[in-house]
């Protein structure tokens, strides 16, 4: 066994902090403040792999493993969670373009996705199917060499700024076996966007509903083979925790740093509010569970690499606990800041704001409860 | 023992449950949004009588108790948080000056602060001295018939759009004993205010420093004596602690009233997810958790009211768990919401933002453990 | 509203609290290590009343409301759990024998169970019906004159050492409406007793299995009808719920008590440990959260005095909790007192044990959510 | 980074697995209740080199890291916490014998101790120095060749049992310089043994008093210098931290695995147990945690092997959370047994009550906050 970084995974993540620190931190605020989606960073980001980590190599990604991203987004969040988050759905839509699309697709799509200048969708969720994508009800129904696409999506990450989606639609009968995988130009005609969501965090990527009105889709566009979009989603899910949890432990790793260092200036009642032991004993838990959520990010993502035939029970275990965790130690940090942790002028309240959905993304916290409940009930061998 | 609403409260409870429903709760989530201080509407409470609930009758108070305030608050909470707790510091403000000013002052702002035609503020904290009241540097010092006030508060709520503050300065020496309070006209020279702060929550009223340059204050708007400001401000704070934690609770019942509906309607996996025991587990934890931090608040209130020597760490344990529990219960149901409870056309993650200063303010819950332990070591007789 | 003890209910705990220092405290450990079942010291408390709290004057019984024995319970138990929750058990035979037994059983037993000269057994949970009581299969067949019992009950607190059992029985088809309670003399022929389990605590009462071999019971030992085996039974858990949450209370007082003592006692670092702020916080939460606890259980009593509709959700809201809590405060006190509270020479480890089995027995915790759940699904009106 | 257990670690894994099977398991209920220390069973271990995992191979130890003695351990304490816990205590034993012994010291007992032959104590609490062991008071005062030993050690796990002991005591002046370790033959004239203290759990090792009245020790059994003995003792510590942290989550695992197989058997209302969704949300959680801290156990060993300047903040972070997350999935696998989990027929209460002790020893978990609190605020360059 080994826990520390290699030479690679430690110059990849300084490569993340600097930009984390030059490119995201000064402007977080102000991004979050005005609901501004830094589609320019985001390129930039793409100029460093950023968009493409784990893209494979042949198509100008990086050709990283999972824990190698979970590392990089991880160090990234620490300079904006929002946009980080973002980037970890366009990497996913990178990814799944370069690694599934036909020849045709991936020309069109591929390096422009790996340098982000074009940025994806991922459009799984409907309103009447969160947490229950099985059920989906968008159509993609053939009609001579297209498909004709309606339905509607809910709650798509820069969707209405993007130019590529990865849409999960029904082109067999229902459930998981009838689910497609197919790209879709996001300027095509009968895509129609609704306003952008106002939420409570995760505000530097617009998030809108997207509805398909017939629209006409070359039957190239799907990706590997037709049914078998929900078994890709579900893939695809995997990772996607692995990132949101990265995104909540880097989160909370920074929100950590600034109440260590709030408590080591704040005077109160003549003496330093880090000299108070009941601060210290708080910042002593935050500090070791979220080292203790780190690690289990890391061991699933590790599994997720090897693709280990439980890689979707520890990416559900990972993904809940360290969301759960990041988002109170962020909580905490804020608590530690009193009266200034509530005020914009400090990041502190933002911290709470973006990660309070990564506990419910990617599948709910209790569906990861299901998950994981589910696999440990199956057989009475297996240990985690 | 009698854990019931006599027929006044129930009454009371009623009028205020009706308010909240027809005058808060249809605005709340507007002017959250809009940052917009709804001071036609505090004036309509004041009509009520909710402007003075425990101000002596008289002086135009309806002369409640504290437990009577409680459950009034609680219910009025119920229908837009962060206005409710304007209300309640408007409410210390009103008995304040009703109970301990000099007639002419009593004659000047009493009536109107009775009626909310005349708007308060309270300021007790500085940048320097948040947990730490005791150290304030604002001085108030005598000159001729007049004191001069120098010095600043921050997080002063509805500071820039009230009329009448009470300020804590010190008259004296070092420490708690050379604090007074003073009333002082919200429009003087030499006040200014600040930008209204940026925050997380609490947005239908806006919060402000206060600085006072060489502010002339007739020395008759001296409240009590000399001397007793700082007793003044830990009986205000007994009373405001109980206000708050009734806030938190009946923002709770709110929240976990709409979660429980929303668990009767929406579908997943083919049925209502109130079917999920998963979740009927959480709900079930989430009320009996509120109900238990409910009776210690009406507990304490009554103290309060009994003037129990022990009040003081009565209110600040039901300051405490109120505030913790009721947060909890908001998260709860934002989470049962799952993506709907992220965004602003659904009002749970405005619970949340609202609730989550109650920890802070009024003493931070960890100012509240101080005074818990202290007390419960300062000797070995008392059980609570 | 009114939250403190009457004169009456004063008077009673200063008993109760007298009879725990005197007769059970100083022999608490030595019944819990030898595991003796203080029979001598339970006909005491009959003396007093103890055995007969809510049992109908008209039989000789105290006639208190749920409540005043609550607070009675909470005094007893903090001189010994176990004996305590032992002699609610009593109280509940008492009380089922005195309000619905037939004249001629309730000349029987009905003055020797007022005066604890007879010692009873509630006989209910069965091996595969632990939760599931309506599933129960020991049955109680008419033949002549009499039932004849059999079958088997377990975990059947004083059994082997009590005179009178409450045994619920099938006397009609499957299903709650078929089940009977049904008065047994516990030296009837046909009853044999198994060995007595070894448990983590409750050591001063056995606990064993009981079986019924054809055993005959005259008809006029039923209580109340036939059929309403099930009703009286739910009737009973409620009262038993309220009774044992009021022995995690008491319980958790006396280790919170100690717990205070110690801190102001033992030196580490040449300073009281009571000096260090972390466990002071610790101690604040303890309280804080006892209190909690406490109301929530009165108030529970309370609308069972008052035949709320609701009594049973309120039981269960407050034997969840009160039980939860009270374990967990014991567990923190044992913490505080470090190793020494891991062994037997301080009493720290024995309130552990004995509070473990408050959060399984009379319902699980589990089934009082399912309870608590439930009720607040089944309509949209109910606050609670 | 690689989380996967290499050949040798999966044979070690195994080898243990099989004797905590054979071994252990078996009669570990039966050492427990009758409080037997199985020696020969620790000599069986000894065989297989458990008595000597981390001694120099020189010596005839096993020479492994610490990280695949946590592996070990974590597997025996599946069979028996208690053993396995007095099994790493004797591990300590011999490691520091092993490596810091002079050589007549090292010839007369380190094959002994390696094979476990002659069993350890360690022997560093005393009764006012607790938590604060800087502070001991144990006097090795020269004389001629010999120390004159005088004091007294607490809480001394197998002394009276056992054949050397490993003494901290203070051969200097005040404070952690002036403490020095020594080994003592267990039998020397002067040494009295308390009685075996009663406590929760640990049974099947005895825990006694250990006093020192001029005990001659030849000056050759200093273990490495004088003055070193804190540093030899904070060293032991960091080891004993992760050993003990392991028999946590061994037996943890062991809990969950059997309450997960009780879940698919036990049937209630119709079905198995494992069929609701509240207590498989429940197991979910157990674990979740219990992954999440078997991997910052294994973190932190890791640290320790490759002598980490911060290993000692990793290894307090570990064990407090370790045995803290231990203990609660104990106490939640009892809790799902039900009634079945609070009587000794079954091992569930047995896991509860041995490992309650882990969040007491080898420093409180109170200590472990200290110590990490302590460090985060060192610096505010350091992220862990």
């Amino acid at each position: 066994m080994d826990f520390e970084l290699n030479e690679d995974q430690q110059a990849f993540a300084n490569m993340a902090t600097a930009f984390a620190r030059t490119e995201l931190e000064p402007h977080a605020a102000e991004w979050d403040q005005q609901h501004f989606f830094p589609v320019e960073v985001i390129r930039k980001a793409g100029e460093m792999g950023f968009a493409a980590l784990y893209a494979p190599e042949a198509s100008g990604g990086l050709g990283l493993s999972r824990l190698d991203a979970s590392i990089i987004f991880e160090r990234l969040s620490m300079g904006c969670t929002s946009t980080t988050a973002y980037l970890t759905i366009h990497n996913m839509v990178t990814w799944m373009v370069t690694s599934f699309a036909q020849p045709s697709v991936l020309q069109a799509y591929g390096e422009a996705l790996v340098s982000a200048q074009k940025l994806g969708s991922y459009c799984l969720t409907e309103p009447n199917a969160g947490s229950d994508a099985a059920s989906l009800k968008t159509t993609a129904k053939q009609d001579g060499d297209h498909y004709l696409l309606n339905g509607s999506k809910v709650f798509i990450s820069g969707a209405g700024s993007t130019d590529v989606l990865v849409v999960m639609a029904r082109t067999g009968g229902p459930g998981a076996r009838g689910i497609s995988a197919i790209v879709v130009d996001a300027h095509s005609e009968g895509i129609s966007y609704g306003r952008a969501e106002d939420k409570m965090g995760w505000n530097s990527q617009p998030t809108r509903m997207v509805s398909f009105d017939n629209v006409k889709v070359p039957l190239s566009n799907l990706l590997s083979t037709e049914g078998e979009g929900f078994v890709l989603a579900m893939k695809g899910l995997d990772g996607g925790r692995i990132n949101i949890a990265s995104c909540s432990i880097g989160t909370a790793q920074q929100a950590l740093n600034q109440a260590r260092n709030y408590m080591q200036e704040r005077q109160q009642f003549g003496k330093k509010i880090g000299d108070f032991q009941g601060l210290q004993f708080r910042l002593a838990d935050m500090a070791t569970e979220l080292l203790a959520a780190r690690q289990l990010v890391r061991l699933a993502a590790s599994k997720l690499d090897r693709q280990d035939p439980d890689a979707t029970t520890y990416c559900a275990m990972a993904k809940r606990f360290a969301t759960d965790v990041g988002f109170r130690v962020c909580d905490d940090a804020l608590q530690i800041f009193g009266g200034y942790g509530y005020i914009k002028e400090y990041p502190l309240e933002r911290y709470v704001r973006d990660t309070r959905v990564h506990r419910i993304l990617e599948g709910t916290n209790e569906i990861m409860r299901v998950i994981i409940g589910r696999r440990l009930l199956a057989d009475t061998d297996t240990e985690f």
